[in-house]
C-alpha cells in the first residue's frame, strides 16, 4: 500500500481542481481547507452549470447538508456527468436519517455509486438501510458499531466507505483500515466533517480510493493534532488548523500518521 | 428570579439540539457560537424538511436576513409547527424596516407569535409599526428609544421582546430588565447579533424565556468583554470570542453579569 | 490625481451602504472585510427586494461566483436600478469563462455598463471575448496579458476595469495605474478577491471610480502585506488581515501604497 506522505505529495504536485456541491454552512471553510492543503476548489452547484464543469474538473464531491430540489437536481447531474467521464466523485450524506427528504434524496445519489462515501457512524448506518440514532447532525454512534454497515455498503457501491469519528473506519469491502488520528476539539468546530470531504476529494483524484482516503484522514486528523497545541477553544483551533493544513508536510505525515490495516 | 450561571449551566447540561433558518452570512459563524457556548445547532431550513425536523428540534430560531419565497414559506412552516408541538422559537427581524418584502414576511410571521423576539431598537420599533431609521442591518436608534415599542409587542405576542445595542433591554411586557455587557468590537464583526439570536435559541430550550433571554444577553456581552482583553481589532476578536464562548463558566458569569431588573 | 489616503479618509468618513448581491461562499468574510474597513455592507440580494434597496445604498456589487437564475434575475434588476439611481456598481465576473451560464448572464451585466470591472486576467480576458485560460477561480494568465481586454472592456463600458492579480491594473481606458501592493498568502484565503470587490464598492461611492479604485486596490494589497507579518499560514493570515483593514490609516497608506502611473 502506498504511503500517506506519497499521496499527499501527490496531491500537491498536481494541486487538482475539485468541483463541490455542499452546504451554506460549509462553503467558506471547506474551501479554505482545500487550499490551505494545497488543492484547488471551485463551488460550483447551479443545475444550469453543474454537469458542464464536472466535466472540466478532476473529482467531484456531494454534500447534502443544506438541501433543495434545485440542488438536489444539480447533485444528481453532476454524480451523473462524473460517471460518464469516468472522474471519481464523494458523497457525504448529512444527517441523512433525520428526514424523509434526505433518505430520498441520498438513495438516488447512492444509486449511482459514489467513488467515496464519508459520514459519521449514524449517517453510514442509515444509509446501510438499518436503524441508527442521529441526533442532527453529529454522530450518535461509536464508529464500530458502523463497520458492518460500511462494508455493506462498500460492496453495494463498488467503492470506499469512510466512517469518522473519535477513530476513523475505511473499508472497500475487502480492506479495511482504522485510522487514529484526530482531536476532541475538531467537532466544535461546524463543517469540519463536510471539509474533510474535501479533502478526500483532493486526494482521490487520480489516485487509488482507498489508499487516498486513509492518507487524507490521516492528514486531516493529524493536523488537528497539531492545531490543539496551544488552542484557547474552538476560535484557535480552527485558525491555527487551517494554518496546519498548509504547513503539515509528507514528513510530518510519515512520522504522525496512526493507521492501522486489518 | 434564576440566576444566569444556572441558566447556563442547565443549557450546556442538556446542550439541546436547536433548528436554525437563518441567513447566508450568518449560517457558519451562527453554528460555531453555538457549538461553542455547548449547543447542538443544525441549519435546516429546506421547505421539504423544516417542519418536520422542529417536531425533532427542542427549539427553533428565524431570521429574515437573506429572504426568498421559498425560505419564508419553510419559516411559516417551521414556525407553526414549533407552535404545534409547544416548542420555543425565537424571530430574528433583520433589516425588517427596509423593504416592503420584509415587511410582509416579518407580519406573517409575528403573527405566529414568537416566544422570543430579538432585534435592535430599529428593528423592533419597526416590527411595532412605529417609524424608525433604519439603515440596512445596523442600529439607527438607541435601545432606549424601543422600549415602549417593545413592551407593546411583548404584550401583542405574549412572548419575550429583546432589545440589543450598547446596552439590552429585555420585557416580556410586565418585567423588564437591563442587560449591560457587551464591547464595541461586536458590531464591527458580522452576524454577530444573528448568533445571539441562536445562543437565545439555545437557553429557552426548556427554561423560562424571560429570565433565560436575559441570561442568554449576559453571557453573550461577558464573552465579548473577555474576547476584547487582547484583540487587535476584528478579526482577532472574532478568534477570542468563539474561545470566550468555550471557556466563560457558570462562575464567571456569576460574578461578570450586569443585569438591572426594573 | 487624489492620493489614496484623502480616499481612504473619505471612504470612512461616510461609511457607505453599499449593497452586494455575492457569492454564498464570500458572503460572510466579505461582509467582515468592509466592515473592517469602515464601511456598512447589506447583503441584499432576492428579487423581491434587491432593485428597491439598490434606491437606499450609496453603490452595489454583483458578483457571479454562485449563480442561479433567481439571483441573476436579482443581478440584473438591482443594475439597472442603480443606473436609474445614479449610483455606481462594480461587476466581480468570477470565472466567467468556466461555463456557458456564466458567459450567459456575465454578458447581460456587461451591457448594464458597470461603473467598475474587477477581475483575474483570465476572467477580464474572458470578458472582453478573447481566449483565455481559466482553471476554476484562480487566474491561469498573468495581469500584463490582460492589458488590452482591459483597455477594450473599459472604453466599451465608458467604466473602469481594475485587473487583479500579483500586481494589479487600473485602466479608465485611456489612464492606466498598476498597484504593487499584496502578498502570495492572499489567494490562498478563499473570497479574498470577492472581498476586494466590495472594498471597491466602498470606496467608488461618491468617488471619482478610477481614483478611487486605484486607492482601495492600494489600501487592500497593504493590509495583506501587514497580515503577512507574523502569520503561520492562511489561518492566522485572514484573522491578521481583518485586523489590519481595521487598523491601517491614511498616514500608513500615504506611506505605504506603491502606484505607478502611466
Amino acid at each position: 500500500m502506498q504511503t500517506p506522505d506519497r499521496s499527499l505529495d501527490q496531491m500537491r504536485d498536481t494541486a487538482p481542481l475539485v468541483q463541490n456541491i455542499t452546504n451554506f454552512v460549509a462553503m467558506n471553510v471547506m474551501a479554505n481547507a482545500m487550499l490551505a492543503a494545497g488543492a484547488s476548489p471551485a463551488m460550483v452547484h447551479a443545475r444550469e452549470e453543474a454537469a458542464e464543469f464536472a466535466g472540466l474538473a478532476i473529482a467531484l464531491t456531494v454534500n447534502i447538508g443544506t438541501l433543495s430540489p434545485d440542488w438536489a437536481g444539480a447533485m444528481t447531474d453532476a454524480a451523473a456527468a462524473a460517471n460518464d467521464h469516468g472522474k471519481p466523485w464523494v458523497l457525504d450524506p448529512v444527517a441523512v436519517g433525520a428526514t424523509t427528504y434526505r433518505q430520498t434524496v441520498a438513495a438516488q445519489l447512492l444509486a449511482l455509486n459514489p467513488t467515496v462515501i464519508r459520514g459519521n457512524a449514524s449517517e453510514i448506518i442509515a444509509l446501510a438501510g438499518k436503524d441508527a440514532s442521529g441526533k442532527g447532525v453529529d454522530a450518535g454512534d461509536a464508529v464500530s458499531v458502523a463497520t458492518d454497515a460500511a462494508a455493506v455498503l462498500a460492496r453495494r457501491t463498488g467503492g470506499v466507505v469512510a466512517v469518522t469519528g473519535q477513530t476513523d473506519l475505511v473499508t472497500d469491502g475487502t480492506r479495511f483500515a482504522e485510522v487514529q488520528n484526530g482531536h476532541p476539539l475538531m467537532p466544535r468546530v461546524t463543517a469540519l466533517g463536510c471539509s474533510l470531504t474535501g479533502i478526500v476529494g483532493a486526494f482521490v483524484a487520480g489516485q487509488d480510493p482507498f489508499e487516498a482516503t486513509v492518507a487524507a484522514l490521516a492528514f486531516y486528523g493529524l493536523a488537528g493534532e497539531r492545531a490543539a497545541n496551544g488552542a484557547k477553544g474552538p476560535g484557535s483551533f480552527q485558525v491555527a488548523f487551517l494554518d496546519a493544513l498548509y504547513t503539515l508536510d509528507g514528513h510530518d505525515l510519515a512520522r504522525g500518521a496512526r493507521i492501522v490495516l486489518s
